[in-house]
């Protein structure tokens, strides 16, 4: 990469990032059409159709020979001969191990507490970060594991992940707007859909979490999690009768389907 | 900079950026003490202290003995283990050949295009200009040269300028609250107060501006730039005896002398 790369020096930059499991890269059409989505949103445009990614992606894979492992696809602004105009885009891709989530779904589960805060462009895949990072001592600081952001009376997601709640009724709710749309998150919708559960993209207020009966997260690396508590609402212990258990044994038995298939 | 660098790839950084005039690096207390709130802000802490850095400048300008330039401080989360947590700061300086700002005031000035966006951390300088830069397109489609940003009624900056306006009564007024305080406009605060200019630092609506007799921007590399219109809003053509020529003489002599100082 050159040292003046907009990346770098301006935060100008998307990825995705893609978990292979059983030298499996994991619904990896999606993840790649989420990243030329997000190119695109930022006037970048790769050099590399998909089917070429996808030809890059099985000799990376070939010469590594890491069954389990996440692959970034890293595109900036490029080399700006004023470093502030859109250069010729750059790609990085990564390859690296990282530990496969449990067999069992995370127990406990994830603490978050919530920070009043918007991302910007929150729709696409973006290098920006900031905000997450810095406050992950904090995070620490008070025992929880993750961040919640909300904004206006709303909550939206955490920084890495996708929040969801189950009401009373059993009806799974999940914000539909300003946020990032999750791989594993539009996997489990529809999965949710096939099953029977009742679906609801809409807003999410502090009132609505403190109703609920379950909640969790989702993550391309993590799957789903159980949320303990959001700042002072404690959520009863993970049970195997729960939705998010049904969930979460649904998803794995859809992503053995997906590896099946993809062989 | 190793490839997994937080600055790349989670816009993880904080710089800062001087202008030196016949050798002589302007203001660049005012840059280095800037320098080091955006990293304290960031949780960043460069390994070091501002007199090293002045000695590494020092002979940085030595060794490229470029009469008229600008040197870049740039300092990123660095290698990260887990890509996420922050690791041991990366301090990459740059010095590159600028073109000086031109002897006189540039006329006819900057056509400004508001845009609805409040950036985050906005007090400390991160490397954060993604929505500036996918912006330029639309900037130069609409005949303007640069954005003013917006929010909740009220200004606020330019992505790499100030802005001010001067009202009917000769009050020199710009927003004080959710921007980058930039160290040219410190230096024309304290130089307006001095020539007997009455300065506020508030919120400005664009009503303000509208009501408003001159405006112009400031900025490290460009001084003082008239501003020929905000939107719809259209300022007079700058005159010599304008408020702006006023302040753009001074800065000038103040400059002058900081220059005369330094040596």
């Amino acid at each position: 990469m050159p040292a003046n790369d907009l990346g770098l020096h301006r935060g100008y930059g998307i990825f995705d990032f893609l978990r292979v499991t059983d030298h499996v890269p994991l619904f990896w059409d999606d993840h790649l059409d989420r990243f030329y989505r997000s190119a695109a949103f930022m006037r970048l445009t790769p050099a590399q159709s998909k089917e070429e990614l996808k030809t890059i992606l099985k000799e990376l894979m070939q010469k590594n020979g890491l069954p389990d492992s996440g692959i970034k696809l890293l595109l900036t602004g490029g080399a700006s001969p004023d470093g502030y105009q859109i250069g010729e885009p750059n790609l990085m891709i990564f390859q690296q191990l990282i530990p496969p989530p449990p067999d069992t779904i995370l127990l406990p589960g994830f603490a978050l507490l919530t920070y009043q805060h918007q991302r910007q462009l929150p729709e696409i895949k973006t290098t920006d970060y900031m905000m997450a990072i810095r406050l992950q001592p904090w995070v620490k600081e008070n025992g929880a594991d993750d961040i919640l952001y909300h904004h206006g009376g709303t909550v939206s997601e955490c920084p890495r992940s996708n929040f969801f709640i189950v009401t009373q009724k059993n009806v799974l709710a999940t914000p539909g707007k300003n946020i990032l749309k999750g791989i594993t998150r539009k996997q489990l919708l529809a999965i949710a859909s096939m099953t029977g559960i009742t679906v609801e993209e809409r807003e999410l207020s502090m009132n609505d979490i403190r109703e609920a009966k379950e909640s969790f997260i989702t993550s391309s690396t993590k799957r789903l999690i159980p949320v303990t508590r959001v700042d002072d609402i404690v959520f009863p212990a993970f049970s195997k009768d729960s939705v998010t258990a049904r969930l979460y044994n649904a998803f794995k038995e859809w992503e053995l389907s997906a590896i099946h298939k993809h062989r």
